[in-house]
Formats: structure tokens, sequence, C-alpha cells
């Protein structure tokens, strides 16, 4: 991690430090600091040092598995008694102030998200709190090591073994008079048992569970729809699978979008226009391009072909109805934007591409795939088919 | 759910609302709309109306799926034309107030952990936000309805049937000439399988993985240590499962302690004090009661049994090391606090009662039960026996 780039902004901003009070859910903390634990603990970064108030519960792991060059006890700054002469929410107040203070810190960044509570509670005590609406430190995690990338595409390994296991699942089923597909054992084939069997695969391929998308005939026009019921031949049955490595709490993430039986002509040209949108897009990656002119590439493709998308006709609810990609890292959603804002890449950010097509009278359709920005294009971290039919 | 008691509140404060700006993380936000989104929306509750406002790909949903009385989206308020004008930032605090001004909303208490970011940008607009130290949604999230008791009562039988699983696991394992265990394939079984084992069969179960743990040895004395490496038979296990039911969102907790071989004289003392304590405790549980007392309970018995607590000797860092309890519900922490700051449990409270004693040199060992609070007692929820040693 280079730190230069935090450095200078808290030099640009006349800030002596960069705090946390959240728990492991915060990847911005827990990149800066190589810790997390369940519940909130305080942490500062500053240019010398980086330091982390934690329970007595957190000191030991603090002290092994941080990357901290301080670690303190709320002990060590007399909560208990304090917490005998004021409310908790004051005692953890002067607590944090005292800690500042030893690290020199008489203003802090914090991210958006920082809790308020503990914000107004130092701007009590004095210390200057200061949002920063500039994501530094998402800008610094959107470029990725090496090792980063390794950790991203061991999490992708996992992703495409639990997709070919709800390929197969589909592809093994059969489909009886009212279209409804049947497992090998008599079953009906749901959305949830899929999305069950994915979760057993990422599971064995020590991946942690984030929800799992598999959503068909009118669910699927809902590009948050998790999925339900019954799933029918004929109809597309989208899978969106973003897995997160437990070790190293990477992620990855890929759609693919199947269908059992005999694609109607449209549902062949929704699909075959969304794969065109996706090499499109995926033509114009490279350092230096913009996330905008990667997303204009989609909804190039989508105009020309006449269907309406939000970035031409505002108000749709139907046709391309996202962004064209995101950041992908220790969050599953993170830097840089692949939409309308997006500014320009640069090699080491890892991106996804996908676009999609949506009506409820159709269905969905989303095909998505996650790359490395490279110099002088990409590296497709992907290895899956893009293909609709599954017999 | 009683929402008297938030409107008492809010008419105490007097303010106009209370606001959330969150993900389907915050379990108080959910618990008053219903609805969850992968991103933050803003919502506001009043004593007139439930309202949240959401970007157009959850408008949907949020109309289909949440308790609420007024849905808005974004581009109902112009955040593209705003974003054209301003920062991003800047747009959100804008159309963020003035849905507010829709609601008659001028003041709104918030979350402790409501982004400072967006609290600032209200204040910025003159909505007077008021950080709620008392978290009341909390105090009232803690009263469980019996919809919400059988909701952790489903979630508990499939933690039942995962702690089986493991238990299964250590009985059926054979022990080598250096007393470590291996599963009947002949492969060592780790902490790292019967952690799969255990999330596997909790995602057959229909429940969502939580973290596990299953800790042996010196690990185990580290209450928050994950567990991780080969199990050794005379060795404590720790075993500490806190699944959530997917469907419901509601957690349980059971923890219990294996015993592979023959424990020694310590390790069998050490359990028997444990399970006395929490007999003491929960002879002490029913409504009108205090955390408090039920902590105290079993500090005594570990106290009256020559071990150190954090309560006698607030240094330690062997013996009792943690607090008796916490409350569960959509949160696998929530109130009421069963620690000496434990104020009077109340009928439908659910809670653990959860004594351990830990030291380095011994290792560690739990057993936690989870028990609604009753008006003469409790209905403890746990079927499962207390069994130190594992055939």
């Amino acid at each position: 991690m280079d730190r230069s780039e935090l450095d200078d902004f808290l030099d640009e901003q006349e800030l002596d430090g960069y705090a946390f009070y959240d728990d492991e859910s915060n990847s911005d903390c827990y990149y800066l600091t190589g810790f997390g634990a369940p519940d909130p603990f305080f942490a500062v970064y500053t240019p010398d040092e980086t330091a982390a108030l934690v329970s007595s519960l957190e000191y030991g792991r603090a002290k092994k598995e941080g990357r901290l060059d301080r670690v303190a006890r709320l002990t060590d700054y007399g909560l208990q008694e304090k917490r005998r002469e004021h409310s908790a929410e004051k005692a953890t107040e002067l607590v944090q102030a005292e800690f500042l203070a030893d690290l020199g810190c008489e203003s802090v960044a914090v991210g958006r998200d920082f809790p308020v509570g503990a914000a107004d509670g130092l701007r009590n005590q004095g210390v200057s709190v200061v949002p920063d609406d500039e994501g530094i430190v998402g800008d610094i995690r959107a470029v990725k090591t090496d090792e980063e990338v390794d950790n991203v595409r061991s999490a992708q390994r996992a992703n495409e073994a639990a997709m070919a296991r709800a390929e197969e699942l589909v592809a093994e089923a059969s489909v009886d008079e009212d279209g409804v597909l049947h497992r090998p054992d008599g079953e009906v084939l749901t959305c949830e048992f899929v999305k069950q069997e994915i979760e057993i695969s990422l599971l064995r391929n020590d991946c942690a569970l984030d929800e799992t998308i598999v959503a068909c005939g009118e669910d699927a026009a809902d590009p948050h729809d998790r999925g339900s019921g019954p799933i029918h031949a004929n109809e597309f049955v989208i899978v969106d699978i973003f897995p997160k490595d437990k070790a190293s709490k990477y992620h990855s993430d890929m759609t693919r979008t199947f269908l059992k039986g005999e694609p109607s002509e449209t549902q062949r040209e929704w699909y075959e226009v969304t794969d065109e949108a996706r090499r499109a897009a995926l033509d114009v990656v490279e350092a230096g391009a913009t996330g905008d002119a990667v997303n204009q590439a989609v909804v190039d493709v989508y105009r020309d072909a006449g269907y309406p998308t939000i970035f031409t006709d505002p108000g749709t609810e139907t046709g391309f109805i996202h962004s064209t990609g995101h950041g992908v890292g220790l969050d599953v959603h993170e830097g840089p934007s692949v939409s309308r804002d997006g500014e320009e890449l640069q090699a080491g950010h890892i991106i996804t591409i996908e676009p999609g097509l949506y009506d409820p009278a159709v269905g969905g359709v989303r095909i998505e795939d996650i790359v490395v920005v490279t110099e002088d294009g990409y590296e497709n971290l992907v290895d899956y088919p893009v293909e609709l039919v599954v017999d």
C-alpha cells in the first residue's frame, strides 16, 4: 500500500490524522489497520503511526493480527473509572479524545459514514472532525497490488465452480408439462435450491456467504430481486454470484444468464445485444480511459439497437436501468465508478462490466465479467463461457 | 410493534422524527421500516408515517416488501439535476432536506451510528440532528413479540442441528499417537473443517452464515478467537454458533464445550463450576430482575470457587473475562445487557447466559443457553445436552 497519497491528503487538508470508529465491516479501516473486530473500535492513522484503541478482549488479537504501530486498551485510559462518573457515551468520548491527544491529533478526517455520535463527542472535546467527501481511502484501495489481484482471482475461481454447479442443476433438470423444471429426484427446481447449492459450493471453496441472486421470469426484470420460486423453461434465469474469500476478505463478482429450452426471438436478441454491449465496453477498457467512456460504449450499443437506457431516457423503467459496472475488492461494490460519473481508470483497478436488459414482460438478462485494468487494456479474470441455452 | 414508546420519546425530546441513512445491516431501521437494501437509503419515522427515499432500483421492492406509508424516489426530488449543479454529497444533502420538509420534519433524532457526513449535510440545511444516546429503538426491539420469539426459536432449531453435526464429527474421530483427531477418511479433523460442516448444516436449514467459533487448546482461551488448526484429544473445544434465519433475519446463539478423551481434574472442575454458574444465573432470571443481578450470580459462583473475574479483579486476563450475556434478535448482540450495567429485565427479552473460564495454560470453556424472560422466570429455547466428554 502506498500511504503517500493519504499523507498528501492530510497535509493539503491540514489535518493531523484519519480516524475510524467502526467494526470489521469498514473496509477502509481494515485496509489501513489490517484489523477488524465484531464490535466497533477506534483507530487512527497518522503519517507517523497507525494506532487502535480496543477492548481488553480484542487486545491480543489486535497486536497479533493488525498492522498497528500502537495498540492501547480502553482500560489504559480508565474507561471503567470514567463510566462511574459519566454516561457510557461521555466516557467513550473522553477516552477517545485522550487517545487522540497522545497521538498528537487535534484534527482528524473521517469517512462520511463515521458515526455522528462519536463525531459530536470528539468535537465536544475540541477535536476538529472533518468528513472526507473525497473518499480518499477508497480511491487508494481501488488500485490493487498484485497480491490483491490474486485474492480476487482466488475468489473468482470459487465463483466459477459455484456457477458451474448452478448451470449443472439447470442442465440436468427435466421439464414438466407446465414448463416447470424438476431435479433428477423429482423435486421442483427452485431459485432457493440453486442458491443453496451455490452457497455450499462457495463454502467448500473457503468463501463466505454473501447473498446470491438466482432470479427467473418477472423477478429477473428487477436487478435487485434475489429471486424465488420454481424455475421455468424458456425463461431467462439470471445467476449473479459475488463471493468473499474468507481468508483474504476480497470479493469477486460474475453474472451469467441461462435459459433451459428454446429462447424466443426476443430473448435471443436481448442476449446477443447484451453480449455485444459487454464486448464493446471491454474494448474501451484501459488505463486512461474513463469509466464514463466504458459506460457510454454499452449505452451506444443498446441505443443503436433501439433499447431504452436510463442514460438516454432518464425516466425509463425498462431496458438498461443500471450502470455498466463498479470496482470490486474488500467491498463487493467500491470504486472506481463505471458509469456516467466515472473518472479515469488506472492500471490495477478491478472493475465489473455488466450490461443488462430488463422488462417484466420479458424478464431480465445480464452478463457480467470482472477484469483488471492494465496499461494497454485489461485482463479478464473470468474463465467461464458466455452461453444462453443450457442443455 | 408498539410505537407509542417511540412517539413518547420524540414528544419528550421535542423532535419531529427519527431518521436513518443506512443499508440493511441497520436493524433499528429494518425494524421500523420492514425494508433493507444493500446500499444506504434514507428513512424517516414520524408519529404520522414511516417513509423512505430510495433509488429507482429499490423503489418496487420498497413498495412491495416494506412497511412504509410513503416511498419516494431520489429522481422525484431531482437528484440528477442537482448533481449537475452540485457535488454528489451536496445533491444528496439537498434531496434529503427536501424530503424531510415534505414530511414536516425540522428536527430528527438519529442513532449514534448515523453517518456524520449526512448529519452535517442536514444540519447545513437547517435541520436539527440529535444523536439518540438512549438507543430508544434498541430498547423497543429488545422486547420480543410471540412471532419474534418463534423466529429465534426457528434459528435455534437450525443451531442445534449444526451443533449435533459438530459433536458427531468429534465423536466419530479417532485419535492418533500425537493426540490429533482424525476423520473416518483419515484426514486430520481441523477447526476449519468443523466450521465448514456447521455452516453447511445451517445453510441446509435456511440460515445465513454468520461467523462460527470452533476453537481448541490455547485458542479457546481467547473468547474472540474463531479457531484454527487440528483438534487434539484431552483439550477443550469451544463451539459457539450464532446463525441468522434467512427469511426472518432473527438470530439465535448457543455454545457448548466438548472434549474428546479424558478430562484432567482441572478441566472437569472448570466445566462443572461453569455449568453451576449457568444454572445460578438462570435461577435469577425473571421479569423485574436486573441484568446486573444475573451477572452477579455468575460472578459469585466463580468467586466462591476461587476463580478471578473482571468484575472482582478488573485487571485479570484469565478466569471469567467477559459478561454473562446479551440480548439476541435482529442483531446477534443487542439489548438488554446482562452485565454489571444491566437494567431491569422485561418479559419478552431474549438473552444469552454464557459463563466461561479462560487461561492459555488450560484453554477455555463456555456454556451458553438462550432464554426468553417471562413474568416468573424464563423459557430456555435450547434443547441440547450439557455434556463435556464426547465419545
